[in-house]
């Protein structure tokens, strides 16, 4: 294997987004054929002993990363979370109930767009008059009393924010979007009823969508099972351990993979040190001068999606041209709201953060 | 790269399923880093130059390979035939409408019980009485006058039936899901409204459904716009040259590499002489003595999936443990119907195919 040697640029994408070396060394090496199966991961039937194997081993490592409660499924799904966003409502919200939404931003936005396709929806909170700029505090949230359930999005890719803690939303399931930061640290399984993320950002390859449920949610989606689309119901998956269909299994075994690179890391707790120290030293950089400008208010910072800005545009497209020419890739914001935007995923090398901080501090010298 | 060396048996599994060498050792070799991008095609960002160009050439290559009409869009989905299943009814057929179903085997009736949930189905032919061992003729069909459209399953990858020639279906649209035949041989695209296979039977690995839809389909989808799930709507992907959300990218990569794989094949008309050389050889084995029998009938025998019984289970069963003991892995029938089943897709080696052929003699002079 010459995959050392191989030249790699630093990705700050925001997903699909860097992933550790040793995993894509590993698919790589028995990419035409899993030892002792003599095929690839990429022919091997879904009903095969071999990829039933991979299957549980990926659930199992979830489980044991994030000390899942065992009233809790883990379901290996497709769509990303654009299709729970249908799901969410479909499965757990009645024809008579009231889902409560926290508006923080583009995604948010979109998930109460298709809940409203569904049923009944109160906005419980938006920070939309900060320009997106902040998480709303508890004493914020208007909740209503017996909503279906209450939605979050537990980390705002485009807008750099996250929640640190999850709100208090009393006896209703906290149901919460962390697709760009899960495993980016612990998260506490048991004070949500349903957590869904892409994998793309954090997990593994794109084409994944990992939910967690807990059991009275997926009582509930069984009584929908006559009336749902077969596979937008979560009790089938259930049911059939991920297995009612085919199932992305090249996408399972890389995000299988990662699960095992996290643990061999030390886990959620130690992955969240190397985080806050990697986003600390960006932050620190922003707030340095005044040159550069954190569009997250401080407590609201995503340790996952550095978002910030230049004096002027000009002076943005220009640091961002410069800083793909010297290797650091996908810098550019997300198209809807512009400036600078550094995703430093659990697999985003230190390196990389310091040669960003290096990267920024000439840029300053030369043009600030 | 020691590719060559790795050990790998003949793999006749229904799907996923073998696919080209050359592609897995070009995955292989470019995983690390895609040359000139200097990041895996693994976490490459969607809406990059480098994952615009693969799409863009993966869609030229289908268009390409199968001559499709510029009055047809190609998507790149997720979720598989199974989503397919639903998708179809909701986005065609309308309230006061009724939609065709002609009933070949497993995979249909599933298509038919999504689309009951949706509104009025006529099953126009069914072959339940004959086992499923064959498809309908054309005077069988009892088509609806003026059907939203009509639907078939064009392949049965579980009873090993085949349509060599898809139905007149009048002026309604032809709906087929072809998902274990797809591109084994000519299609003529022009005489479908919508062509729907999940990839991991013929085209490249799961978690990727190609769609082909006309125009005047896509005008119907439009109009639920605001009623479906984004998700599920044709048009929004249409729209969105199939980038509204995160696509499965590496998917699409292989999904790509398999079809210029097939243009270097010499295209659709030369596989397919390929193809019926390959199921010729099987087919005449299992005509030859009676020993073994062939379940589907002459004329709607599958060319991808050859399904076959002996005179007993506990034969079968033997006949199965000594083939994988022998490197010829994956034969045993699907479990809604038992005895074996030889799947020799696109990119299915001849010499497996010999392979099998002794295989099955010796196993004749020793049991019968």
């Amino acid at each position: 294997m010459t995959s050392t040697t191989v030249h790699r640029v630093y990705n700050f994408s925001a997903g699909p987004a860097v992933l550790p070396l040793p995993v894509l060394e590993e698919i790589q090496r028995n990419l035409i054929a899993l030892p002792g199966v003599g095929m690839s991961i990429l022919e091997v039937s879904h009903r095969s002993k071999a990829f039933e194997s991979i299957l549980a081993q990926a659930e199992a490592d979830i489980r044991a990363l994030a000390n899942v409660p065992s009233n809790y499924r883990v379901l290996f799904l497709q769509g990303g979370a654009s299709t729970q966003f249908s799901m969410v409502p479909m499965n757990l919200l009645g024809s008579d109930e009231t889902a409560d939404y926290v508006d923080t931003g583009s995604w948010a936005v979109k998930a109460i767009k298709e809940a409203r396709k569904v049923g009944a929806v109160n906005v419980v909170a938006t920070t939309k008059a900060d320009g997106y700029s902040r998480v709303p505090g508890q004493s914020e949230l208007t909740l209503t009393k017996g909503a279906a359930y209450v939605h979050i999005t537990s980390n705002n890719t485009i807008e750099g924010t996250e929640y640190h803690h999850p709100p208090d939303v009393g006896d209703a399931p906290l149901v919460s979007d962390t697709s760009s930061h899960m495993f980016s640290g612990p998260i506490d399984v048991g004070r949500h009823g349903l957590i869904y993320a892409g994998a793309q950002k954090n997990m593994g390859p794109a084409g994944l969508t990992v939910v967690i449920i807990r059991d009275d949610l997926l009582q509930r989606s069984a009584g929908k099972k006559s009336a749902l689309p077969t596979m937008l119901n979560y009790a089938v998956h259930a049911e059939n351990g991920s297995l009612y269909n085919t199932p992305p299994a090249f996408a399972v075994y890389a995000l299988g993979l990662v699960m095992k690179w996290l643990l061999d890391q030390g886990g959620l707790a130690a992955i969240a040190a190397v985080n806050q120290r990697k986003a600390g030293k960006l932050y620190a950089e922003i707030d340095r001068s005044g040159f550069f400008r954190g569009t997250a208010q401080k407590e609201s910072r995503s340790l996952m999606n550095v978002t910030f800005r230049l004096a002027t545009e000009d002076l943005e497209k220009l640091f961002i041209r410069e800083a793909t020419a010297a290797g650091l890739d996908g810098l550019a914001g997300h198209r809807a709201v512009g400036g600078m935007r550094a995703s430093i995923y659990n697999a985003f090398p230190e390196e990389g953060v310091d040669a960003l901080v290096s990267f920024m501090r000439s840029f300053e010298q030369k043009h600030g």
